[in-house]
């Protein structure tokens, strides 16, 4: 515990080697969590949590680099957190931080970690915030996190940040794809990477079409959709832009206190059903007789909630 | 429980608009989900459940209904279920059901449907087990599981399945991203469409670069990685050639058994977990005094376990 204490005390002090056990110990989950949590809880709650999503391909790894860039150039400290939810490798966290490494690597006020998330006390949904909140009592002005995918995990994800970009790229897919991921609920801004590609124009039309669907009072947020070339940083400066006049937005409208209580709802459930799990497991013989079609799963469940 | 019952015996029959009804009930959760399940409990477990997953544009729809041809060509009753994990709209379904109906649309002996998963009583790793085990008590040969995506509730569907086919296309991102998405533990069988693109022999060399990295006993399987270009049917009877292989090997193994065993656990503690989340709420109060750091989640999640 005490061990824990003074890591977690020097890290908010700014010793990168000190932060980066700390999150390892988040990643790795069991009992250090919770002294991390217990240390750290005073500190949370001052940066600003931006949230990265799109399918593999999209170009998620170059804007995150030249949002860094930007965020840098306005003197800002800069801690990205790229997520994998289905990873079942740390070797893949290690070399995906070598590869993202290089541009921001020597530079004191970037911190970039990938992060693996199997074996954790709650799972990825208690993980993440876990690794959040870390980097929130190290004083980091933003904090990127990045996902693969839109998939259930990464929607949970997004829900951690107070602004969720959606990156697409022209020809990855056509409209049908796009409203079957859900997007439009998760997106506060739309990216369109690539931009210089044919097709940018019909990916632009196909989210317009989808916004179309959807009737929203006038107080409401509408996303813009930001044509970007991330390679040559072109459009970083209205995606930050954007990011700005929307963070301005959840502060008018109290959303942002209503998002940040809604993310320590969820993290909260998480870790309390993570604790149940490991309490009601279910045993081989029942799992037995419902794969022989002897018993029905919610007869079975009733068995494991009655005893 | 009664209409229930009934609907239940009219599709294990062979009525198509009863089963569209009965996976309806499924989908939409709530307490008719038990009736269904304990009827049809002793008709399950004679199907063969293949997975089919890959991100957005890799041709998973085309994929598909070459498979289900082929299928048909060889006598099966064929099942399509088309999951998305991320969708909040059900018009979403519809539209792709209808998408994907015409070329099958006429054929008895095939049934698709697409399926979203919201407001499930276990949520999804519910929803969908719930699907299958209505369209095995149906009599169908094959059941084909279609998902978007390869993240953690992907995995969990290709966790359904007797064999898990992953599509990748070429061009849609580089070997650590593939790596990254944890995708060589849930494959049995890769498959590499639009093989006819620049790039496909990269991609190859991709898979086998990653499948080198992992030690494997003489009987393990070793996933076999099939060429397609499935809009012209190319490849496709050597992708059902690489099913049956797998499967024969899942039976010689021990693994149809273990696999199946595993499933109706996942499926247990899903309908469990729901259960206890609906009990364990998370109140406002205490999200509140999380969110301003008065609190940190472990100690809030302690009070909601003790109360």
């Amino acid at each position: 515990m005490s061990d824990i204490e003074n890591l977690a005390r020097r890290a908010a002090d700014g010793d990168p080697r000190a932060l980066g056990r700390l999150i390892t110990v988040v990643e790795n989950g069991g009992e250090g969590v919770r002294a991390v949590a217990a240390t750290l809880a005073p500190l949370t709650g001052q940066s600003q949590v931006i949230g990265l999503t799109g399918s593999p391909g999209v170009g998620k790894s170059t804007t995150t680099t030249a949002l860094v860039s930007t965020f840098r150039s306005a003197g800002k400290r800069v801690a990205v957190l790229a997520v994998d939810p289905s990873s079942p490798f740390t070797g893949g966290a290690i070399l995906g931080d070598r590869v993202r490494m290089q541009e921001h690597a020597l530079d004191e006020g970037v911190y970039i970690r990938s992060m693996s998330s199997r074996g954790h006390l709650g799972g990825l949904a208690a993980a993440t915030p876990q690794a959040v909140r870390v980097l929130e009592a190290c004083g980091f002005d933003v904090i990127l996190i990045e996902t693969v995918g839109v998939g259930q995990a990464e929607v949970e994800i997004a829900g951690l940040a107070d602004t969720t970009l959606v990156l697409l790229a022209p020809g990855m897919g056509d409209g049908i794809q796009a409203v079957k991921a859900g997007i439009l609920e998760v997106a506060d801004i739309f990216v369109i990477n690539k931009a210089d590609r044919d097709g940018a124009d019909a990916t632009f039309r196909d989210i317009r079409s989808m916004m179309a669907l959807v009737t929203r009072e006038p107080h409401e947020w509408r996303q813009p959709i930001v044509k970007t070339i991330a390679h040559r940083e072109e459009g970083i400066d209205e995606v930050v832009g954007a990011i700005e006049k929307h963070h301005q937005w959840l502060d008018e409208h109290g959303e942002l206190r209503r998002r940040r209580e809604a993310r320590a709802k969820a993290e909260i459930s998480a870790i309390v059903l993570g604790a149940l799990a490991r309490k009601y497991r279910v045993d081989e013989t029942l799992a037995g007789r419902v794969a022989g079609g002897e018993l029905d799963p919610y007869a079975a469940a009733d068995e494991i909630l009655d005893r």
